[in-house]
């Protein structure tokens, strides 16, 4: 945690004139045309992206036409069937991993269960179904559902859950570990966590790890190909803005394909799934990860959100999180009078997400007000301000506006 | 199975004027005008219900204003948080329950593994997890997702799986029966089977049962609060109309509520969702049935979809479903020649859903051909033509030059 000291009297023109003078360079700056936006400063994209432009169009459509025209025959003729993998090769390089391992459907929360009890069965061999590896270790600081997911997964594998800081996991790894599952991001510091170091943490232990994403795929590289990152899940509704609790993703790295045995074994897994055989066989890649029928009409939305990628770089995007957040905390120190709000969000590049986590006093009647003068954060209990930045569509000129508004409020 | 036979000469003005006369004195006849029809005889709305015509109107809506304007504020404002629930119970009177025991959301794939785990649960009891009751009962002639996963439930929760006709289950009923997984109707034939008594059948062992409502909810009364149903399972894209992939739904009778213990506990089904905290604690209600974020879009084109059954009785629905298939196998026997077809569906009211089933050579080549002339029906292999009737749009008219078009094509 680091103090943000106010400076000794606010410096309006001058972060305004350089605001205005980072927007003027900023390479991703014709990307908001691209998405619905007014006069308010939306720093919420980490909790729902903003409406991408081509949307509302793109369904209309696919209501009208593809299902009020072609109906049934939809599910082929308009790719309908072949979706989850299809998206799920679009979503790919957003996160550092080559076609075929990601595939798109049911909530994050779903696809943390088939992640983890694949990756117990995995770490346990066929040979050993039940003995050896009876440990899973869970980020105790995550976001609340997969911890109770992976409660659920330890109980119904019998393995015993083992809850720690992120820091703390190499201390835990051994022999008994069967798989790890980590927030990439903290939900309400924004701390970005070791992902390749603790990758090989866990593999020296020889066990397997699970990567929740929600928090920074869109927003920053993650590289699971490169890491070697085992299976990994993912929202689409944050900053890939797919549209409210839009469908999530799973990521099982190739080589592990094979031995990928889900426990929601639904007929879309299937090998043949217009045999309607009474026996399952699993698909072959990452089509294992799927389940029941996929949810057409939101899936398509994703579809199409996913266009405003289109030409994007990853690191550009970046780099430009990575400057917002910069000029935010500068405004920030600038000008909120001294001691009114510390800063949760690490200094160090390298351990920020993209978002801002401000302590306050009275945080949750702080961002009503905020809210009311059309700055939009989350509250996050007891007692932070929550401020996202979506580098596709979020201005530095956004950040100063943000931070202008939060003093005066505080003032 | 029951023969088709064929008249001597095709009776064709007296059929079609019939056709007409039960038209004009259909009282479910104007709901036709709420949906998007044309010329096409739609018999496939037990795979794909069509489309309601106020859907991409509310749709739009939903982007535009409540994600487009309204953004994150949306998750209270617009009622989206509560949508599961609300949605719920706008589908249980159509499947006999009283409110707050129906919860929609995920697909019919993930709420059949709800269901069965948590039945095994509470066949179970508190204090006896893994002895006693070691067995999951399954229908072995059920559309096969539901068999996959129940293979899968029973491998987590030490069960054997017994897959058996319907109609042998009270036979294999015991003391060691935790729960029995059902099709209300065959998938292919349309056989409908006694859910009541075997209800009462899966009790008096001690058991759960768990019924699959995918082919009946919407085309027939189910009863479920009435036969003492401990636990359900729908989609609602057949004759619900919800959409391509519609969110299914969830069925837990009010007095089990307490001791529903799901596998898939995830934030949504948090007792505080809002209050992230470290432990789960389940909310009361159906509500336990919830996940992870309900995929919003999806959710509420089902939503809007419901209008079509304001005003509707599904006694009146039944009614006319019989009365459709009647008239369909009554001008199937009159138009196609004798031995060519064969009816797997039941001729007994009481056993039949709301679909016929025919047995034909070469069924899938017929299927395509009936298709390019604008009857669009199912192939179910090896030889089964399958066609749904959906009381709501399907008219006598349509039974008729579907069975017209039949007779031209085998002849």
């Amino acid at each position: 945690m680091s103090d943000i000291r106010g400076g000794d009297l606010p410096d309006l023109p001058d972060l305004r004139s350089e605001a205005d003078a980072l927007d003027s360079k900023d390479e991703l700056a014709a990307k908001r045309e691209e998405f619905v936006l007014d006069e308010t400063v939306y720093l919420d994209g980490n909790s729902l992206g903003a409406l991408p432009a081509n949307v509302p169009g793109r369904l209309a459509e696919v209501m009208t036409h593809e299902w009020g025209r072609l109906r049934i025959r939809s599910w082929d003729e308009s790719g309908w069937w072949t979706a989850p993998e299809r998206i799920g090769d679009r979503i790919a390089p957003l996160v550092g991993a080559a076609p075929g391992q990601v595939v798109v459907g049911d909530s994050t929360s779903v696809n943390v269960f088939k992640a983890l009890v694949a990756a117990v069965r995995i770490a346990r061999g066929p040979d050993h179904p039940s003995e050896g590896r009876d440990e899973i270790v869970v980020d105790a600081t995550t976001f609340p559902t997969d911890g109770y997911i992976a409660e659920s997964a330890a109980r119904l594998t019998g393995c015993r859950l083992i809850p720690v800081a992120p820091a703390d996991v190499p201390g835990v790894l051994g022999a008994r570990t069967a798989a790890v599952l980590l927030n990439h991001a903290d939900y309400r510091t924004g701390r970005l966590h070791d992902l390749p170091g603790l990758t090989a943490a866990v593999h020296a232990a020889g066990a397997l790890v699970v990567w929740d994403l929600c928090h920074t795929a869109g927003a920053l590289p993650v590289g699971l190909d490169e890491h070697g990152v085992d299976l990994a899940v993912g929202c689409t509704y944050k900053y890939l803005n797919g549209g409210p609790g839009s469908p999530a993703y799973l990521y099982v790295r190739e080589a592990l394909q094979p031995r990928f045995d889900s426990p929601l074994p639904g007929w879309n897994s299937h090998a043949e799934p217009f045999g309607m055989r009474p026996g399952f066989e699993p698909a072959d890649g990452a089509l294992r990860g799927r389940v029941g029928t996929p949810d057409i009409l939101s899936m398509l939305a994703l579809e199409a959100s996913l266009d405003a990628w289109d030409g994007v770089s990853i690191d550009a995007v970046r780099a430009k999180s990575l400057a917002l957040t910069d000029f935010f905390l500068r405004c920030v120190g600038a000008y909120v009078p001294t001691g009114r709000v510390e800063s949760l969000t690490p200094a160090a590049h390298a351990e920020r997400g993209s978002q801002v986590a401000l302590r306050c006093e009275g945080a949750g009647d702080v961002m009503k007000r905020l809210i009311e003068q059309g700055v939009v954060g989350d509250f996050r209990a007891p007692d932070v301000l929550r401020f996202g930045f979506t580098p596709l569509y979020v201005s530095f000129g956004d950040a100063e506006r943000a931070a202008r508004v939060l003093a005066s409020t505080l003032a």
